[in-house]
């Protein structure tokens, strides 16, 4: 299969003193001068962006922003990179050692609260339905007391923590469920039985363990979904709105770079609003993972949810604070840790009724996932109002 | 599909005030304590480890170290981050933004030449086979001069300068040939007939051209490869190496966690060469990705590669700096940035003839790919010498 290549003498006569550094041999357009041996240490120009999980769907914009020359051309250079422990990305981004992610918002108040200076100033994902995921036939029901006993897997920290504070409300103690900690692979526990059922997102978790059951040859619709804000009584799932971070010091001494990452983001997300087919083609183009039937199916029923104007929304991050004091995260005077200030466009009314919205988005995701979404012709969102309730 | 759970006032009634921080609301384990709104800026002792690669099957060790509790039983955490970009690695990992990771020979001598201070402290891959990957049929052949008129496909700049040198040995000039930037998507070029041939790695690359001609009803045995090495006369594809690298600033002030991460990667890379089956397994389990059968192929056909004592081989390094001179990456003062004094056990002997280890992994490789690997029971290593030549 590999095949020698052998010289004929012609070719080695050529350049007989072939490690020489003949001036000849130094091709013309290298950028490295000959004295590059001194020792000084360049600085990288560079932002460095963690996402929140690997590669999903959803962060389309971002690699979308990449790959279309946006941040170029915002004059901004970025490196995308992703975790393999989604808990590690407020840490590392509040001590510095990244400049920017991606983070959900209960994520980014507690790491604020626990002393990693991080402050959002955007937003990717609004309100992504999550909740505790489980299968038909696992015991569980619609009945909460029916995790009794259960295990149930959660990604890092706060998952248990909502959990626990839940089973208060319904005359249970943590002590009545084994939690059991997954990272990044609840659906597959889930598949493999290590755990009754798993805290998740509709769009993410509930896709893989749908495509699953499809190909096992039962009902997609035998997942199921206890979803945390309802439980809750928060009125939305906006502690799960993924955000755009930054660690605070990077913020203040870059607020241009911040100002133009969000920029050539946000033309990134206006085009996957108006061309999301052609714009997740070429997302599979540079991101070939993307290719699969169950990461199309995802970015199907994240559609509804993306960002319109990538703004903080000022009623969720109240709303999220409180849930946020009532966890025990944080205090009464914690103060929200979010700023729209790098938003060079016109925001979006925040005076809509978000349960209103919710409504909406609650029969838009239920027509993608029983009709087909945007590859189906099917691209409504909330502001187009297109679902037929 | 989801579900809308309805509270009875029961729940409702046993915590009346919902929003409010009530004592017993705290989750006793709960870590952060109620005055965590001061402002003290925490630093982390996470050690960020950045990929030279999105995550593939040679970097077993790397996630068994952390999925096996070998890094927390060597007293060191670490944060396994991946790229999107091969050519941010040595510039993030020498500008100090993340502490150490990984990245072949060839770009960890050009990234220091550049003055971004950076060393390596150990070997995972030891010379993979690389060069100019071309499909039957495409008009390239055996001869270098069958590249004249073609796009050549290269990852981000040292393939482009390889070929450019080597065009000088073929009566050739980098004229002769289209040069197209591909970053990870070498193979999905080739597949889109977008590139006529690029460069890569026989145990990557080759294998996904491979399983895809096979799923076209190809013959494997189509994809071909133009080895470097054999066409440059360097005697061995050391230039190719991955090696683990550090930010030298890092590296000075925390020997102990060098010393800690190379401790434990050792002991999963043990474990990986006695017992590969099951080493991958466990892979799978935490890194779901490399379920797939195209994965598992590439887990064959790195086996024979991995480093076994994890040390930098003295005589590759040497190879690598004079072929550095000669492409005009380094000059002649260039000092070799690696060392193996992190390295807490006994080194191989390194005076076996490289030439002949050479020529068996290359028979290793060549039984691997017609007859299958380790999980068909094929776990040949030089030290094994169990090919049949």
């Amino acid at each position: 299969m590999i095949l020698i290549v052998k010289f004929g003498m012609s070719s080695r006569q050529e350049t007989p003193t072939f490690a020489s550094s003949h001036p000849f041999l130094l091709p013309s357009t290298y950028p490295y001068t000959a004295h590059t041996h001194t020792q000084f240490n360049m600085s990288t120009d560079k932002v460095t962006c963690l996402l929140n999980w690997h590669a999903t769907p959803y962060h389309i914009p971002i690699f979308l922003a990449q790959a279309k020359g946006y941040f170029a051309e915002e004059g901004v250079k970025v490196a995308i990179i992703e975790p393999n422990d989604p808990s590690d990305v407020t840490e590392i981004i509040g001590s510095g050692k990244v400049d920017i992610g991606c983070k959900a918002m209960i994520h980014t108040i507690a790491g604020k609260a626990r002393g990693f200076p991080i402050k959002a100033f955007g937003s990717l994902l609004d309100e992504p339905f999550t909740g505790v995921i489980y299968l038909k036939g696992s015991g569980i029901t619609t009945d909460f007391q029916s995790l009794k006993g259960k295990k149930i897997g959660y990604v890092g920290e706060f998952g248990k923590i909502q959990i626990d504070e839940l089973t208060r409300h319904f005359g249970m103690s943590p002590e009545d469920y084994t939690a059991v900690r997954c990272g990044m692979n609840v659906s597959k526990a889930i598949i493999k039985g290590e755990i009754d059922a798993g805290i998740g997102l509709e769009n993410i978790q509930m896709v893989e363990l749908e495509e699953w059951l499809a190909s096992q040859g039962r009902p997609r619709s035998d997942v199921q979904m206890l979803r945390i804000d309802e439980l809750a009584e928060l009125g939305c799932c906006c502690f799960c709105s993924i955000l755009f971070i930054g660690n605070e010091k990077f913020i203040e001494e870059n607020p241009e770079k911040i100002k133009a990452f969000m920029k050539a983001v946000k033309r990134a997300n206006d085009y996957v609003l108006a061309e999301p087919k052609k714009a997740y083609e070429e997302y599979v183009d540079v991101k070939p993972i993307m290719a699969t039937d169950v990461n199309r199916k995802m970015f199907e029923r994240t559609f509804a949810y993306f960002s319109h104007d990538l703004a903080n929304v000022k009623r969720d991050w109240t709303k999220v604070t409180n849930y946020s004091r009532r966890l025990g995260i944080v205090d009464q005077e914690f103060q929200p840790n979010y700023t729209n200030e790098f938003l060079s466009w016109k925001l979006d009314d925040e005076s809509e009724d978000g349960n209103a919205k919710q409504q909406c988005i609650y029969r838009i995701q239920k027509d993608v996932a029983e009709k087909g979404g945007v590859f189906s012709g099917n691209a409504a969102r909330f502001e187009n109002q297109v679902v037929d309730a």
